[in-house]
């Protein structure tokens, strides 16, 4: 627990990452923004441990980021959608990228790019489109394959654009 | 480490968690932002584990985000600057911190509030200026007080917003 020397004080950054203050947090919910929605696929595509994948989906559950809805009844199996307060972490993962995309990527040139749906704008890291001036919200954008040229895998249609549905 | 089975595809928002993706770390930077430079000061605001924030300050200061100077010798003792790579982390805090006050602020309202230094506008979460319009760099924002009331701590200097100097 944080130590609270100043009550009241300057708790918003801390409360927010109380709750998805750590890599897998972030990454599950990058991962159901790109429509992987089911146990299995973001197991499979983060490598995470399983009970670590079920503490941390139950974790953004309780806390109201996701929902969940069974596809499969005996045995019961869920696909897990963002609400609102869900879908409102899009500019924090935005910030990420755009930092990522900054200083972590590979010499070949960014991995994903974020555009705007209408026009097909590339999306600045005030989520502005730079084509037509937009200001956007989550729904208006979609992430495309960048500058990288690299093989396709097999499985490569699993992770692509998946606009998240309206519900 | 993450299971990369797609290689060179979506990993700017993985590779910058894999650098600043845990609580800790983004608090160390928040502290750092508002002016708390040295060990001591860091460590007794967060309550943080001595060795855990050595860690931090550690990985940090190899990853390039953070720069330290001596601020005395016998024993030496450093305080912490914010690189260019880590004032650009500024966007990230800035969408946890709006996310925060949006779902997490008391009810008496959001604990500090960002403006512009120039006008006194508040900033809105794109980091432009409600009150001008100007888009704004890390820089020209300030953080001050919000509308939360509540007694003065004894230490609350510590925390009054502390501009980051130029280096």
């Amino acid at each position: 627990m944080l130590y609270h020397d100043y009550p009241g004080q300057e708790c918003s950054i801390a409360s927010s990452l109380e709750i998805v203050g750590e890599r897998w947090s972030l990454l599950i919910i990058r991962d159901i923004f790109r429509g992987r929605r089911r146990f299995d696929q973001i197991q499979k595509s983060l490598g995470i441990a399983r009970n670590v994948l079920t503490a941390r989906l139950n974790r953004m559950f309780d806390a109201g980021i996701l929902e969940k809805k069974a596809y499969q009844s005996n045995p019961e199996r869920y696909e897990y959608f963002l609400t609102q307060k869900g879908l409102d972490l899009w500019p924090v993962l935005m910030a990420f990228l755009g930092w990522g995309d900054k200083y972590c990527a590979p010499e070949e040139g960014v991995p994903r790019l974020i555009v705007h749906k209408e026009c097909g704008g590339e999306i600045d890291d005030r989520r502005i489109c730079m084509k037509c001036g937009k200001h956007l919200e989550v729904r208006e954008a979609e992430s495309i394959p960048g500058h990288v040229e690299h093989e396709q895998a097999p499985e490569a249609s699993a992770a692509s654009p998946a606009p998240q549905k309206s519900r």
